[in-house]
């Protein structure tokens, strides 16, 4: 089958060397030059409305699917009549709204912090009032690796909150003091049926995703949260692969966000699964039986931002891939995987593996 | 940095795929139109042989290699002056030969089948007289996937083996009949720094590869075919992969021959060891370190010939590697890797991944 694929970075390059493993090929649509994808499959130069370009990716592809949850929905929804668009459209505009995003969530009884929405500089002080401080205020859309959101720790940072986000609609949040992050990933098919991949612990430093190491230990844990995500699947009659965020504190999860796509806490699944998050989306959104999510060892993904230390390329016992961009400060330029037969082994290879990448100092301040 | 790569076939496709993912890339030359690696990077169209095409390649490339032992040795020796050839052209100019190679194995202490040159019906008549019956006539040169030879069981035999092959210069061979085959495979750097795989244990049948389990459970047959191979990679101060295939009779080895390249008995290695096959080539002629092939599990790796059952698509367990060449009987269009946590449960995935492929039958005759 014929994929279309909307942007074309890293996510979608992994994609697309799914997709080909499979006898798929893939076509990507991003405006930028020479993105990641191009090593996977053709990339049509074009904007992400342009609705030209859209209609002719829709009528030369077999099914439509997209590596990132800022596509517009609107010129999404006009091609949605044209061929399958997955994962489907409404999951999109949930996950892009943080305010329907959370409300579903309630509805679905899946624990998340005290929200307010707020579109006034009244509404930010009664939210202040009710969640009490610290809060964090973010936009409403478009916000990805903590851009768009801002921490009010006292009164006195209300007015610079408001001066430099005040002018879209936004949402403020009750401040969460978690102990760490995990995502649950999952794959639905048409049909309704579902994987859940094991639960992954994240740690981020400025807010960026650095390292992710899987499967969490706790079964409780785990276990509610495959619920949760599971839920969510099926309210929105889902195809393809998500991704939903928690913070975890006191043992108790409480969801952050949910991204309608393949995720960056899940590249370990490459070499750590049987069927890696990547393969899993591509069989799903062609119609196909999913494959077994079961980890194999226990493994950590280290992101590898801004550039490529050398010793990436001779990794006696890690994975490098390079997704082939130019170096830019702050910038995803690949990542490492490595996997280990126990947990214990895996922390002990992890920390080498930080040591010989030069990366111990960056995450020291992190939270775990 | 730029690897060129003569011969464009699947070996070609993992290649490339390997290469990108360590940040490097591929430029393949091949004469046939649409071969499977042009999925991972560009391919220049042109005959094996031809000297301006394989200047050219080696003028816009840090380093030649090659995904197949019929290259033509000369063109080779005449690049190798201008850009680094990997591995040497003195491997492949005795893989070629399949008298220089059993004669090197010899020098070497490694263990072969009676043989005897044969350049004459005489020739033949007096190696029958010396080796006994059954004996395997081969051709020296350009024999793969079972091409290019004969059983001789009997004196009637003589007349209609010399008539088919006598017009070329031909090794005879001792017939062994083994209980099983094996293949080494290793990797050497520049600097002579050596990993060996763990032992694969392999299946044919019509003499075409179809099926491999690794490891190998035996450890002393395991340590003597590395430390063959070891001897054999030091010898030829070898740079890159290569496969050492044995017979294993009695539990003893017997050396058939040497692929200086990947080796479709190495798919496995992909999912089934810490550093694939094709990753640690590309560390080798890059004058890289090379990463751990230690295995993870115990993989099969099955073979898909002619045609891709829809089932292929479609496992919970097994891996597809679809390189997306046309259908044809006998060719090699896939293959599919399945990883388990013992040996008995590998066997029993492995019964049932061969049953949902459809290729219980196939087997059924061959030897193990």
């Amino acid at each position: 089958m014929r994929i279309g694929v909307i942007g074309a970075g890293q996510l979608g390059q992994m994609l697309g060397f799914a997709a080909q493993e499979l006898g798929d090929d893939c076509r990507f649509l991003d405006p930028s030059s020479n993105p990641p994808a191009g090593a996977a499959g053709e990339v049509v130069t074009a904007a992400f409305d342009d609705l030209r370009a859209l209609g002719e990716l829709a009528a030369s592809c077999d099914v439509l699917t997209y590596e990132f949850e800022n596509v517009p929905v609107d010129p999404l929804r006009q091609i949605a009549g044209q061929v399958p668009v997955y994962p489907p459209v409404a999951a999109l505009h949930h996950a892009q709204d943080r305010l329907l995003e959370k409300r579903l969530f309630s509805e679905l009884d899946i624990p998340v912090a005290d929200y307010r929405p707020v579109d006034s500089r009244a509404d930010l002080e009664a939210a202040v009032a009710a969640i009490g401080l610290p809060l964090v205020l973010k936009t409403r859309r478009l916000g990805y690796d903590g851009k768009g959101q801002l921490v009010i720790r006292q009164q006195s940072d209300i007015d610079s909150a408001w001066n430099s986000l005040g002018d879209t609609p936004l949402i403020a949040e009750a401040w969460v003091d978690f102990d760490f992050e995990v995502s649950a990933i999952g794959a639905r098919e048409p049909s309704g049926e579902m994987v859940i991949y094991p639960l992954t612990q994240n740690q981020h430093a400025d807010g960026i995703l650095r390292v992710s190491r899987a499967p969490v230990e706790n079964v409780g844990l785990s276990e509610l949260a495959a619920a949760h995500l599971g839920r969510l699947l099926e309210r929105l009659d889902y195809v393809g692969v998500a991704a939903l965020e928690f913070f975890v504190a006191d043992n108790a999860l409480t969801a952050n966000e949910l991204a309608p796509r393949v995720h960056n806490s899940g590249h370990w699944t490459i070499e750590g699964t049987i069927t890696s998050q990547f393969s899993n989306h591509v069989r799903a959104i062609t119609g196909r039986r999913l494959g077994s999510p079961a980890a194999r060892g226990h493994a950590i993904m280290i992101n590898l931002i801004g550039d490529i230390p050398a010793a990436a390329r001779v990794l006696a016992m890690g994975h490098l891939h390079d997704y082939g961009k130019a170096p830019r400060v702050g910038r995803k330029l690949g990542h490492v995987t490595a996997v280990a037969e126990s947990a214990t082994s895996r922390d002990l290879l992890g920390e080498e593996l930080l040591t010989t990448l030069g990366l111990t100092g960056l995450l020291s301040g992190a939270k775990k």
